[in-house]
């Protein structure tokens, strides 16, 4: 590589992005920045050159190409598609907002969905009843669905709410529609206010195989306790998100004080 | 292995976490399972039994379950203390909220800090202009320093703004302060709102070796647009947090509508 320029300037990356000033630049990375600058010039959707083509040009070994390609995989810039890599459109923005999964797909342009994985009661344990509102033993649900854009497979979502709650939960409720609408519409308890708490983690390999995700994609984890519109428990709610494919926005107010 | 039994129940994790129902479980998740019952027994800065242990205990090899441990390192629930391994306390959890750091730090009883690592001016590239409010070509400060919880290193901060909003920014601002503190009490320019966004990445190498992590370990990335109490832009901030020490928190009011 004679050329290993750092990729251009990015203001919502530091300045030298990636190139330690004092340090070696790790081959991987010098290749990684040239396919970051490729990447610039394709369109989404248009096919990467082979690793063998990337390993001929870089003059690097293909194990090279590949770690810089995992990279940018895991980072959702490139994704798998058949046999081939190509270019990847950009993160679906999803707001920090109640009940918006719907909404902020749709906003996209994109085709909200969910597919049930199961639906089933338990006796709760003493660790989640404050949370959901009812003494330990009392019977809750646990609802899983898998959360689709445009039938690609991007989140898995747990419910857990307490059965007195929504007794008709597995009678009535159209696993595909919105929980909020049908507390609202159906079971006429409006949704109040919510405590929400994100950070990343790593994809089980339980959860990969239902999101359909290599193991050990970093994911986006959002944990939710909502109430309802009299301050009341309402559930617990634990979504995780393809972290190549989602990101999250929220709007700051003005700061008290 | 005669007991890979999954670990107890936990409300933030779906019923039979990480363990597939039709599929294998993989070796080293089952070891991880385990590894995080025993963590559960420990605890904070506890160490853990050495590798070696681990495979005699769990009868598989030393690399299933270096991936095991590899993975709670990623995770945060486990780090490295010398030459061994100690279970890791909790995240620190830090509120969505304006100029939060310092407040954020200092409620989990933990010391905020910041070290300089380059201030510096350049003209500005049209694809900054309208966020720091200046035209193309103008003077912009680029301020980037490293962010520490009881002197850990647990991020990296890159601020842009205009020179012509805080001019003596080299000369009276003192590094290791909060900028927007600065900003209201000595330059008389109040933080006024903000629209962040919040995605998971991958540490640069030369990231990994300013906040001294492991390179690759998944990072919490938070972009940020500020304005001014007028409505004017104000600065562009790029925030990087490890990924194993932080999430972030939300209260989310009643939904319009």
């Amino acid at each position: 590589m004679n050329d290993p320029a750092p990729p251009g300037f990015d203001p919502g990356a530091p300045v030298r992005s990636g190139i330690p000033e004092h340090g070696r630049v790790p081959k991987y990375y010098a290749v990684k920045a040239h396919v970051v600058g490729l990447i610039g010039e394709l369109g989404d959707g248009d096919p990467l050159p082979t690793e063998r083509d990337l390993a001929l040009r870089y003059e690097v070994s293909r194990e090279t190409v590949r770690q810089a390609l995992r990279e940018l995989l895991l980072e959702g810039r490139l994704r798998r598609q058949g046999r081939g890599t190509v270019v990847a459109g950009p993160k679906l923005e999803q707001p920090l907002s109640p009940a918006s999964y719907t909404e902020g797909v749709r906003r996209q342009n994109r085709r909200p969905g969910r597919n049930l994985i199961g639906l089933e009661r338990f006796p709760c344990p003493a660790v989640l009843a404050a949370d959901v509102g009812v003494r330990t033993g009392d019977p809750v649900w646990h609802m899983e669905r898998v959360l689709l854009a445009d039938d690609e497979r991007v989140g898995l979502e747990s419910t857990y709410v307490a059965v007195a709650r929504v007794p008709r939960l597995e009678a009535d409720f159209e696993p595909d529609s919105s929980f909020y609408s049908y507390l609202r519409d159906v079971v006429g308890v409006p949704f109040g206010d919510a405590d929400e708490r994100i950070e990343t983690v790593l994809a089980t390999p339980r959860e990969a195989l239902l999101i359909g995700t290599p193991p050990a994609l970093p994911m986006l984890l959002i944990h939710r306790l909502s109430r309802d519109a009299q301050g009341q428990p309402l559930e617990r709610v634990r979504t995780l998100f393809r972290g190549d494919r989602f990101s999250f926005t929220a709007h700051l107010g003005r700061r008290p004080g």
